[in-house]
């Protein structure tokens, strides 16, 4: 399958790249970039310096069409909803990581992103991208919305608890702990090394824009959820931890929950169910996951406070976005869900 | 005032020596270590190299009693309570830098430590140090024990809300982000640089230690409160930010929660209350408050999950230990309670 | 002393605000921001906050002189030379931060800045702030020119064995390793965090403009030297560490080089002669010098190789700009050097 | 091929065991850990979970020569040299990781290691694992020295301009920042995370054991050569840069340098040549290698100081250690050398 990366100069185009160049059942053919245009490739992103001789090229959707069968658009929130129709009329499949066909509601996007959206009737004909929701829709989709990378972490600790109903529905808090590669490559105070290290920074706290998506998905499984975010950037470039506190609406065994998870997550290639009981591994940590497609899931009961705390970890760049995009092409090929994102992470990194 | 120091090897003696060495109005005149009795102080904290020519003597009561008028014992928890005892008799003031004299229900012991106390009819004497709360008593006290620096988080950005009543005090969710200097100076495999950098990493999940003095200050202040607490150990050597999930009992505004902040904080030294609209700084961030006695407090009312998310930043080896040692060191001699305390932080770090 | 800071709200700035906030001799009357006229500052550097009501105020000359004595100038690179004449005519004295005013050749600037200076003659005049080399020049001087901070730590490390004679002056190796703070607060891709962290990246490593500074200081000392300079990028914030690989032009004791070292430095309040033989700090690292004035120093003579190595650390924020500049601050007042420089750093942090 | 791990517990059984799992034509039989056996080796290196359900077992030679066919000795230094005779008896292929047998000169053990070599007469014997320089001898090896990290990084900098000649052999600085795996799994005060992070810090800058093998190594390309090495601890995990001053014999054009390393490299198929004249990545950085194989080599002429510095970047865990290992077993297989060693590394990590 032919392949074209729409914005191929930003982190999610430098992971998908990474990912497409080693997959054994695609070609990468085009790759856009609008400030990079007619430079290598490997010079933006040195890691695959050997790996390809690829030049970026302008953005022209008729090239694009002659030489794709597939896109990858990875291109600012707001600019996919007009990128995305002339391509599927032309018949190509596209995976947008952008989040502008996440959502169901149109009306969302006002609420959440502040703008109206171009091509509201579009919204029901995408497939959410989370294979662990969405797998069989997955297969057929001609339009995949990949999800975002916190709203991945969230929906997956939380999918097996809200689809068996036992948590209460109006009291879920997600706490998460997020990586610097997560805010994109264009350089910000925020952003900038001196301030972002060595610290813990709460933000977006009130009305973050994946919260829409969250409790979309999660309504779908169990019904109405109310969910607070609240995401704090840490010291590290890769990865999510969320911590999702939760009240149970009845005693939990440690035997049910395992029975729940394995239930949901038994035979997923890229869920982890993590609970040890020695060393400093005993819960979810995104370093373990660094690099890998793997969403690793864990809980602790507290009994003393009556709560169920959920874990998951994982790569924001990877099951987080472009790794997350890569697992639904595979399946939309009908090849092996696991093609070229078989990376098992690395101890210590 | 004369002052000893027993423990200075570990990194509470470390920061006291700092503080104390600048302090005006004392005079450190012995500072114990087993293991390093008879080398220079400087050579195992060398930021010290050119303030003191001090070397670390063996742990000798009687000398301790000669020499000193007040002790700072820093010394790991459960040796506090046989080592106090004839300090106290002797006349000698003590402030306890461990958890052997925080809690008054001498059962607490047994269940968060899991040892017996050896001297539980001591705890009623002892006086919890945390200036906020207890300064009155500070001043004519005998024996000082010095809070936690996970519990002084926790605490300080609790207590003007469980105080006021507002939030429902059996659902309150304490998600914190901790700095590996609170672990202490001893390595371990989880302490090891490999292993603790890059990650985000849940520890202690269920059954903190520190959860036992937070309810029973909380409790002081509000009645009966329960508390959840989840620490995540983060990629920063200094500092924690705990992150306080309540849910109010009824809608509040910020005004309001401006008012209960400001009675409660007011004139506090070291409490800032943190809230901006610009810039990555607009809630409290340990980075800001490194080396400081500050305790940053903020906080974000989210009306979508109608929750109150309170914010809370400090230094954990200063305004978490030995700062606030110092702190009320101050109150006891009745001296400017900031002196030696004044240091204002830095930008960037 | 009335002091004004031009170009405020840089880095620079900012840690010349937290040393003269608290400098018991001088009160900082005006601080200018283009950006941020009207803001608190505080706000721009939130560790100030609560230490300062004051707030940027836009650069207006003529308000500068009715209201100052002596002027920082914190500006970029090549806007100072025309900023401090008029100040030096209304009588005022300034340090000036950048290096407008570093070289006695106005042809270096064109070889290393590359533009030309447009006051050649007063290069003259200007001082080079560098107590241990420049003490006395420094306490009559109208314009003290502040040191590079790349250039502190070669300098400091050099002067002994160049004054000395000791080694060959044509074969000087400068291997630096540079915290991102010195790069400034203008975000960048080279400073964005995930670019900038887990790794070490060189710099400038030909042609770096601060070979200019460090050979004509050192020439002043002991004939000209030919230096090579190649800075690295780590993973830290604050700090630089030169590690400084030189041939001794006949073999040395330790004795000689004790004795060299101690005749240089041995009564200089901000020198520190490190050399340990247990545990991790033997040599000079930048992070026990952290937020200090300091600058340590230490040696290791390699006999097999026929190298001496000396080592020098700093804090590129303190010693290598704003405590420099306080330091001679301090001497031209003629007031005890280390006044609001008497931190001694942390650890750990 | 049936392979078997001795001391599998540590980073680099930790970093064999990633490559040998996935490694399509070999396979793991049995991993041994003194401290560890009868345990799940995932819960050692969580990495691995999901990827393996093998346990340690404890180090028995027979059983290990009844399974395996070659042995990776991934050993504490002096340990392999009563280890490997037995097995390499049996009939078994070894690659050693440790430094056991990679000098030639017994007596550089006592030099270098403190300790007389117990099988002197092996050391002809075993094959250097540097491919670059010895494939073809690695092809016929029965016991293979896999070269240290540093060594590595040292050597391959410098091989291309020994072996021409080009540089002054008697005045070669190495100067390297090392991550923290590098200093393996043991926790210790210098490789603990307060102690670690933040800082660079000079280590075993006089009589540093790599230098005995990267002057054996060079000399056998281009006679005698004298090395001195200055290693510093920076705040990284994984990754070497060393950065090699040099003074050339004569001056040398760009177009010499290129031709040199093209002469030497140009069909390696993990050596990749680094100059690029925008952004941030114009010369090695480990960052960009990490988890990888390659080893990135650049070069800049300071012309000023009649200078070459060369620049060799790559991952201690892999190029440095395991992955070379791994080269050295395809080699050894016949089958292509970059199996199970395709990894691409990271933009960003």
């Amino acid at each position: 399958m032919k392949i074209g990366i729409i914005g191929g100069s930003g982190y999610v185009g430098s992971e998908l790249l990474r990912l497409l160049l080693m997959h054994p059942e695609v070609e990468v053919t085009m790759v856009t970039s609008r400030q990079n245009a007619g430079e290598f490739i490997f010079n933006m992103h040195p890691n695959l310096r050997g790996l390809t001789q690829l030049k970026f090229v302008p953005q022209d959707l008729s090239e694009l069409q002659k030489n794709c069968d597939l896109i990858f658009t990875a291109t600012p929130h707001g600019g996919s909803q007009t990128l995305v129709p002339p391509l599927l009329e032309a018949g190509l499949k596209v995976i947008d990581m952008s989040a502008d066909f996440r959502l169901k509601n149109p009306a969302d996007y006002e609420t959440y992103y502040g703008w109206k959206h171009v091509q509201p009737e579009m919204l029901k004909q995408a497939v959410y991208g989370l294979p662990e929701l969405h797998r069989d829709e997955i297969k057929s989709a001609q339009l995949i919305a990949c999800p975002g990378c916190e709203a991945t972490a969230a929906i997956l600790g939380l999918a097996p608890l809200v689809r068996a109903g036992l948590v209460d529905p109006d009291k879920i808090v997600v706490d998460l702990k997020v990586g610097s590669s997560g805010g994109g490559s264009k350089p910000s105070v925020a952003s900038h090394h001196p301030e972002r290290s060595n610290g813990v920074r709460p933000y977006k706290v009130v009305g973050h824009r994946h919260i829409a998506e969250v409790e979309q998905e999660l309504a779908l499984l169990g019904g109405p959820v109310k969910v607070s975010f609240t995401p704090h950037a840490v010291n590290m470039v890769r990865g999510i931890l969320a911590t999702i506190h939760t009240f149970p609406k009845q005693p939990l065994t440690s035997k049910d929950l395992w029975r729940t998870l394995r239930g949901m997550y038994g035979n997923e290639p890229f869920i982890r169910l993590v609970k040890y009981l020695k060393g400093p591994y005993q819960l979810p940590d995104p370093k373990i996951v660094m690099g890998t497609n793997f969403c690793d899931v864990g809980f602790e009961s507290d009994e003393h406070a009556g709560r169920l705390i959920m874990f998951s970890a994982l790569d924001n760049m990877v099951k987080g976005a472009a790794g997350q995009g890569v697992q639904c092409l595979n399946i939309l090929m009908g090849i092996d869900e696991t093609t070229s994102l078989k990376s098992t992470g690395f101890h210590p990194i």
